[in-house]
């Protein structure tokens, strides 16, 4: 069975280590491993140069989740990290000094732009960056071409995601959103064929405008979606009105949608009206919600989604993939 | 006065270290500095591209030396240096598993690396860099333009000189050394004006062949030391037969030199007869030595060269700006 996911960074990667889990679970391989081929399409757009070095949040968070070897207290980057070359940095004056390049983190930093310039694409580097870890799943960036989320702030000012996001913890009312690069990306081949050939797509509960819009604005990618065979089912990023984790309301806020899980089930809209969704989890808290979802023709069931540890993550990719096998 | 020095990388840190200090005393300038102005210009054909960041390490040694940052006892890199970047980079596969790329060291590299990608030439970077630790001496790289020195080996293999001297310990009899890039390399502006404004030059102590021999191999310089005003004086790097540290040896029987403070003085040349050198330091163990090398026309004066602490080095550029002053 292929089970592809869309994925962003933190909170999608806590929800594919709970496929990967429930996968384990009902479908071994008897070696601690599974039969299920596990596909995540990710999205890049949060990437950047930094100090000459290409950084990639949302593949690393997943990556390092999946590896066990990120830090679950501070909720991102890798457990037991030190910042000892970001002194020396800043001591040079390079980089942005609030944003934090761990040394272990940097190893891989430095082990990406090296194959990059090596001339591999970033797909390349991801297969090979991840072959590491052993993580049973397939990690396969949305393209392989550099695309850019900006944000346009009051007064028109335009900064890159991450100043937005990390330095003024999306304080700054965020008018618009602008993916630079996205026009003439190319949506890369392993993607569209993890769409393709899925048994299966889920949409994590991951940014529906920075993380999950972007992947979809990849040219290619929304006509693969509709063309899939698969049934699509999402998960809420939104439980009771507000977001699990992140800033999403920051982004949803920017394009017109309110912060509900009824707003971001209309605004993925129903594919058999062109849009993305067959189905659609919501919270047992947001079960009212239901009637409407489902009067735009997304089947939706309300579930626990709270993703506490790995048996609740794992509970909530059962229920995921129960809606998408019920469709 | 302006002093102008030619070294290489650890040998030639210590001299460096003990001119600045002799000039600390001699030449003081009230605040801890000294009136001298102390430019060295610096080999740079050691350098390399390694995992995408650019290596410099004969102005790295020199750097650490003169800011206190240097690991005396075990003779290169940082102070307190840790591994855990070199750890990943291992993991993953990348860069040379014999070449250590130290934490704080990474800093270095990576901040250069960014610099040079923003287009600074690499005296630019070195100023920058160099800025952070107020070395009160001007690092001056030979050339701007990518040099690497490589050995041919026993079979016409070629290697970097790098790979040569770290990985093989120079133990590879080497046939011959190629410096790739040299011929259509330019000296870079400041190093031609250290050598025309200054009131002295100095060799350093450091390995005649792939430290010196390169440096005097960028077009252009040994022109600008033929027609400088300045004394040359040179300091041998060989005490008694054997080299004062390094694997001088290795190099000098590879171009068919003795290792011997004579066959290094005379391999260098007299000044007036086409050659390098007004005057040459021996040890006054090689005191013997002096009637051959100054009936070549170098005068030739024997002092001890161990530089075992700051005062053993300060008192030898002392010597050697007092047989530069006689000559």
């Amino acid at each position: 069975m292929i089970v592809t996911i869309l994925s962003g960074g933190v909170g999608g990667a806590r929800f594919v280590r709970g496929v990967r889990e429930h996968l384990y679970r009902v479908a071994p391989d008897g070696n601690g491993g599974t039969t299920a081929d596990i596909r995540v399409v990710v999205n890049t757009s949060d990437d950047m140069w930094l100090a000459g070095l290409r950084i990639t949040p949302d593949l690393d968070s997943i990556m390092y989740t999946l590896a066990g070897a990120n830090d679950e207290v501070r909720g991102w980057g890798r457990l037991g990290e030190s910042e000892r070359v970001s002194a020396e940095l800043a001591a040079y004056g390079v980089g942005w000094p609030w944003f934090t390049l761990g040394d272990l983190d940097l190893g891989t930093h430095i082990a990406r732009s090296s194959m990059l310039r090596d001339g591999l694409t970033l797909s390349e580097v991801v297969a090979r960056i991840t072959a590491r870890w052993q993580l049973d799943v397939a990690l396969i960036p949305m393209t392989d071409d550099e695309v850019e989320t900006h944000v346009v702030v009051e007064g028109g000012t335009e900064m890159h995601f991450q100043e937005w996001w990390t330095k003024h913890r999306a304080k700054l009312p965020a008018q618009d959103f602008v993916q630079h690069g996205i026009e003439s990306a190319v949506a890369s081949p392993a993607a569209l064929a993890a769409i393709a050939d899925a048994d299966v797509i889920l949409i994590a509960p991951s940014n529906p405008v920075v993380s999950i819009g972007t992947i979809l604005a990849v040219p290619g990618i929304r006509e693969a979606l509709a063309d899939a065979e698969a049934k699509i089912v999402g998960v809420s990023p939104i439980i009771s009105g507000a977001v699990v984790r992140g800033m999403a309301d920051a982004c949803l806020t920017a394009i017109g949608v309110e912060t509900t899980a009824t707003a971001v089930a209309l605004h993925y809209g129903a594919r058999e009206e062109g849009g993305l969704l067959d189905g659609w989890l919501v919270d047992e808290q947001d079960a009212a919600s239901q009637p409407r979802i489902e009067s735009a023709r997304i089947t939706a069931s309300a579930v626990p989604l709270w993703m506490r540890d790995l048996d609740t993550s794992a509970q909530l990719a059962a229920d995921a993939l129960g809606l998408a096998d019920s469709l």
